[in-house]
Formats: C-alpha cells, sequence, structure tokens
C-alpha cells in the first residue's frame, strides 16, 4: 500500500449580492463569496487537497480563473474532474479534514450538511469525512469579516 | 493497519489579565489569551486534529463555548474526552507536529516543557510528539501581538 | 513499515531592495523577503515540515537566527543537514505537498522549476512533490503584499 498527504487552503472576499456556497451547499447569509466560479472555498481547498496529494499542480493550473468556461462554474465540476483523475492513476480518498474560517454567518447547523453532502460528492462514507468549523476570533481579515477561508488535509492511498 | 489524518487550527485573542495556559503548561507573562474555557490555544487545536482524524466533528460541538460545565475549564478535559472515544474506536496516535503562532513571549525556552506535558497527556513517546514556535514576523493579527494561534496535524492508526 | 507526518509555516515580510527566492529559485521581483538567512519562506516551512514529522523539533531550534554562521545563508543548507538527521534515523519523504501564498508576483510560470528544484534537493522524482500558489486575494498581510507565507505538509516512512 502507498500512501500521500496533501493540504489545500482557500480564500476568498464576501460581499453583498453574493450566493455562500461550501462544499456544495447554498447557505442563506446577506453576504456571499467573490470569485470567478462559483468561489466555493471548501471545495477549492479539497480540490487543491486533492490534487497536491496526487502531485497533480493545482487548481489555478487546472481550471484558470481566466477561462471563461469556468465563469460562474459549479466548483462541484472541479471536484469531479479532479477524482477522474486520482482515479485513473489508482488513488482513493482514505480521509478528508476540514476546516471552515468563517466570522459570519454561524456554521453550526450546517457542517452535518456539507458534511453530508461531501461523503456523496466523494463517494465515501461520512465517518471519513470531518468538516469544522472556527470563527475568527474578531482579529484580522477572517475576524473583521472581509473574507472565508478553508482548509483542507487528505489521506490517499493506492 | 488503518491510517487516518487530521489538522487542527485555534486563535485566541490575547489581552492582559488572563493566563497563558498552552498545552496544559501555564506560561508566565504579562498577557493571556481570551476564551470561555482556559482558551489553550494549543491542547484546543489538538483536539480538534484528533477529532478531526477520527470523524467525530469538532471542539465546538464536543464542548460547547456556551455551555456553563465549561466556563474556565481545564482544556485537558477535553483532550482527556477525546482520547477516550478515540480508544473506544481503537485509533492510537501516531505523531502529532504542532505549530504555535505568538510574536510574544518568545516560546523557545518553553517547547521543550509544552512537548513533554503533551507527551505524559497522551502516553507518547517524546519522539512521537513535536512543538515548533513562530513569531508573526511583525505582520497580521499575529504579529501585532493581537492574538496567538497554534496549527497541529495528527496521524492515527488502527 | 512506520509514518509520520510533519506540518510546516514560514511568513517572510516582502521589502524592496531583497531578493525573492523560494524554493532554492532566484525570482526576479522588485521586492524579496526579509530575514536572517536568505529568508527563502518554502525551503523554511518545509524544512520545518521534516523536521516536525522526525520529532526533531524546529528550524529555530537547529538554525538560531541570532547565531552568525547563517547570516546571509543559503537555505539549502539547513534542508540538507535536515535531510542528513532524517538519513541517519532511516525516514526516508513519501511526498510533500507545499503552498506558497502570495499577492505579487505571479507564480504561475515559477511553480515547475520550484518543483524540479525541490526534487533535485530531495533526490525524488518529481511526482512526490507539489508546488501550488495562491494569492491573498487582496486581504490580510498577504493580500496587502507585506508578507509571503508558505505551508507544507511532508509524510515519511521507514
Ligand atoms: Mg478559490
Ligand atoms: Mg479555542
Ligand atoms: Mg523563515
Amino acid at each position: 500500500m502507498e500512501y500521500r498527504i496533501g493540504l489545500g487552503h482557500d480564500t476568498h472576499r464576501l460581499v453583498e449580492g453574493r450566493p455562500l456556497i461550501l462544499g456544495g451547499v447554498s447557505i442563506p447569509h446577506l453576504r456571499g463569496l467573490v470569485g470567478h466560479s462559483d468561489a466555493d472555498a471548501l471545495l477549492h481547498a479539497l480540490t487543491d487537497a486533492l490534487l497536491g496529494a496526487a502531485g497533480l499542480g493545482d487548481i489555478g493550473e487546472a481550471f484558470p480563473d481566466d477561462d471563461r468556461r469556468w465563469q460562474g462554474a459549479d466548483s462541484r465540476i472541479f471536484l469531479d474532474a479532479t477524482l477522474q483523475r486520482l482515479q485513473a492513476l489508482r488513488w482513493k480518498v482514505v480521509n478528508i479534514d476540514a476546516i471552515i474560517f468563517a466570522q459570519e454567518p454561524k456554521l453550526g447547523a450546517w457542517k452535518a450538511v456539507i458534511r453530508r453532502n461531501l461523503a456523496r460528492l466523494l463517494a465515501l462514507p461520512e465517518d471519513n469525512i470531518n468538516v469544522k468549523a472556527k470563527t475568527g476570533e474578531g482579529v484580522g481579515h477572517i475576524g473583521r469579516g472581509e473574507a472565508l477561508a478553508a482548509q483542507v488535509v487528505v489521506l490517499l492511498q493506492r
């Protein structure tokens, strides 16, 4: 058995008039994430962690944000395409641990929904997926509500 | 053998008139960490990494910060309870690598003390625990001394 | 087979009149990184991740920044010395996944060069090394261009 680890991080600015989509789940909130695609910071960090573990570069290379194909794109497309590349290389996801950093909204009730959705998108048992949430403790760009971030580690095996 | 990885992160604001406790060790300093419990950012990040690796959610779910039971609580309680949950699932900690981000105080002399204490709390050899420290390089909320943060990765096996 | 994981993080301030060296590669830019050594944030984060995984402390302990030997030092010295310590303990690097956080310069074209250089320095196939880049999305000390950071995870086996 071979193993690989990967780390993904993504930050997006929060503004009024944009949807807030995290892990493929739409979360009702006055503000949402700015980006070329749907700006799903959690799926972007996860995609980057998967690409990184498999030695496949990063999301910016795979899905350039100046490519009109990805304007307003559903980030599940990025995850799906990445999972196909991993499958072609016979990599399987062992587990995923994610942190969402957001001063607002409160994500307590949403973590389980996001986790279930990730499990579905990755065709993995929920036990192998974990979603945590942290506020910014009122400091820095997360704490001031200027942005939201996600950080993800993954373990692969084949 | 099965493996799992986990990632924990915690930030707490630094203010005068609070104790500074890191990894269960009291560190003499003019300022300390704000929080509902003893605000031990390192034990919180470690607990979150362990919960995350085992697919058990996060510290906010397990030990809500609006629960009066945890007001002023010794964070070793959170770690102990988490280790018991892991043991029930037959997970063993392989190794822990931690980073403490603090502009002040200088933690150079404290890293070894904290490491030894974590090894004791986790009943692991010191070789399997590592504690690093970084300043904030004078930038951001860490660099301005507004807050202190900790980040931890863990590897589990069973 | 035994496994260990490690996490490294490094931040350096960006100023005019300093070279920008990342992963041992000189990158032409108006500004560069402040530090006692050559301030190669990526090699520092990588060295810290390797030391952390092997339970060998951190780069500040191994190569103190008040030691005149390391003034202006080429950070490849730190990496080489660390790899020798790992080899003596029979640890082999399985894979490395790195993120460089920089608002500027654009690192798109440099990621492959840095990756190839890291593979050479570590005597590993490029497949086992991954280098990602992220901007700071215009927020925080990275987004304002005050600093550049790197974060690295490593997996070791023996
Ligand atoms: Mg993104
Ligand atoms: Mg906390
Ligand atoms: Mg450094």
